[in-house]
């Protein structure tokens, strides 16, 4: 039997870590790895190897190589007074990408799962309430994707901002949807969310 | 705008050349990677850097420590004096793995494509017929993937192999294929290939 070299088997191993990437695909990528020329290998190593030193911002929590981001230290969004939390990075700049929300961030890092571990201490909800006091936040988006856990979340988060506007995104049809392929819960929530032209 | 950290930008770009992974699967997986601790990184980081190194047998062409690889060196599977020709790597993998063939191998490196400039040059048949007089080969099975690419390769191996036995292993229904399910070409090659019980 022909054995794999060490190297392909630890690239294997670590790319079917990656979401959405099982043995098989792992494999593939790593045999189409093999014919790379050098410089393409050191760059994607040595940027790997770079992921460790990536810095966070102190108040939103995203990305950043100084201390805050550039929207946590922007004083025209800061002082529109309006937070929006999302679960992760990602969902982050999907809105920012969107170019519709004016104010600062704030993300959790996920949603609570007693199940899974994931407690209110688990998540930046302690710094959420410390920043909302600080920056004199007056509305608070909550822009967490609907699952049960999300939903907990949200409940939770209303409960501790006392006195705060708490508002969640809306949910409906998604544009350039069709009502034929949507699931019933969708629709049944658009019915709930209909708005009077 | 937030800006992406350089070292995810690089990560996002190298997993976009891996077959099967477009800007956005990349992204997603990249963002994943961020979160890994700093020893997950380290090791991949490595292993990624160490495909560099990686050689290959000087006979067959598969990834080797040695000079040769197991199978090459063998001399109870050069004896049988059958080659089965490979496209690359993973197909050999896969013959092997099935425990069937007991010859040694011969890797092409692909198939004959004069459209993306592949000629008989950039393709190891040169080197295929030397081994195949040098080891006093009998058999040379092609075992290539069915396609027109594939198609050419067969033919164009089995001219220069002349007074060679030369054969392309069957087509037909996988195990546990169904009929119905199948395309009309595999179905058409199956009854073509019947066979006498």
């Amino acid at each position: 039997m022909i054995k794999l070299p060490e190297a392909i088997q630890e690239v294997v191993k670590s790319f079917a870590k990656l979401p959405g990437v099982g043995e098989k695909t792992a494999f593939r990528q790593a045999m189409s790895m093999v014919q790379w020329d050098a410089e393409d290998l050191t760059l994607f190593s040595s940027a790997v190897s770079s992921l460790q030193t990536i810095k966070f911002c102190k108040g939103c929590g995203v990305f950043s190589d100084d201390e805050y981001c550039s929207v946590c230290s922007s004083d025209e969004r800061k002082d529109n007074g309006v937070v929006c939390v999302v679960e992760n990075i990602s969902d982050l700049l999907a809105i920012e990408k969107s170019n519709q929300f004016k104010g600062i961030y704030h993300i959790l890092g996920g949603v609570l799962n007693p199940l899974l571990g994931v407690g209110p201490e688990q998540l930046r909800i302690k710094s959420l309430e410390e920043r909302v006091e600080a920056l004199n936040i007056q509305t608070v988006i909550l822009a967490i994707n609907p699952s049960v856990e999300g939903d907990a979340t949200c409940s939770f988060i209303k409960q501790i901002l006392k006195g705060i506007n708490v508002e969640r995104i809306g949910f409906g049809i998604p544009m350039g949807g069709s009502l034929e392929y949507l699931d019933s819960l969708t629709i049944s929530k658009a019915l709930e969310n209909r708005k009077q032209l």
